[in-house]
């Protein structure tokens, strides 16, 4: 249950700031023009892939974040796999079941839409969090930066 | 270096037994139709997150595959970040550096692109061979099944 007031919604092309503000708990945002940030929402919604949500307080404003993203693949007969990403709940709106909720929406998203599955990527710091949001363990990331 | 005669290329639709042939090595592929395969290779080349590729033999047939996936996202000032996900080596054609070759084209298009990173998940027994591919340990994938 979301604090009262609360809803999950898709994010909207005037979210800007308070959408920005909410993932730099996550990592570097840098500068983000209101304009760059419309083409942005406007090209996720162009294309199926994408599925952007956040968790709106009693004014509408945004205090989570949370990335659906619906990949086709050959394997499991042509099946569809979930991947959520760049999961941010505001500092102040820590602790209050935010981000259990939206992780719990996305997944039942995942499911409705068909997929077989729904992964993503953690830190170990965060592991329990996501076991609570009944994820298991499934293997190790890899990566290579430019 | 690939063997004399090999090539790294995009996945044709007339790819369709040799390219799912490869994949068995990874997991279930189940019965996908010559139409059915037409019409997914299709929906990846329209839409631009998807970036099929395979290992063709001097027969120009498919011995291996990869996909990349670039994603679009609003951190790291609207940074892209490649997903790498289903690579297979037919079982007769493994020790051959392919998937070796696979994984440098599909990261070497991830840097032209734009990408700021290029991850992906596997399991534990296939991490020193990512790590001979250049990639590091970032974190734990977890999953959720349906
Ligand atoms: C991690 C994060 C998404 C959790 O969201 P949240 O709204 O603060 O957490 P919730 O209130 O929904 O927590 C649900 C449960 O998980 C627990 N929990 C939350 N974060 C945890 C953590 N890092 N480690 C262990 N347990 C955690 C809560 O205590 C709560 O437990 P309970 O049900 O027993 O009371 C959020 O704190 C956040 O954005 N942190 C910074 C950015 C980040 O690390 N993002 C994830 C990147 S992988
Ligand atoms: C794992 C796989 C992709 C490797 O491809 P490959 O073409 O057989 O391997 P390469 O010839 O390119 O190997 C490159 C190097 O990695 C090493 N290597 C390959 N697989 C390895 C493994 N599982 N563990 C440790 N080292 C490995 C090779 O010995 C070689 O080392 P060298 O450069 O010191 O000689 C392939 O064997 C495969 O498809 N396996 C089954 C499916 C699978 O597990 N896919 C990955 C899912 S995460």
């Amino acid at each position: 249950m979301l604090p009262e007031g609360y809803s999950i919604r898709e994010v909207k092309a005037s979210d800007h700031l308070p959408y920005l503000e909410s993932l730099k708990v996550l990592t570097t945002v840098g500068e983000i023009s209101k304009s760059q940030f419309e083409e942005l929402v406007e090209y996720w919604k162009k294309n199926e892939v994408y599925h952007p949500h956040v968790v709106a307080n009693e004014k509408d404003e945004v205090v989570a974040t949370g990335m659906l993203l619906i990949e086709r693949k050959a394997i499991h007969e042509c099946g569809l796999v979930g991947h959520i990403e760049d999961i941010s709940v505001a500092g102040h709106q820590q602790g209050k079941k935010l981000g259990y909720n939206m992780i719990c929406t996305l997944a039942e998203k995942a499911k409705q839409a068909g997929c077989y599955k729904v992964i993503l990527d953690c830190s170990p710091h965060n592991v329990e969090f996501y076991e609570k949001c009944g994820f298991k363990n499934d293997g190790t990331e890899m990566v290579k930066r430019f």
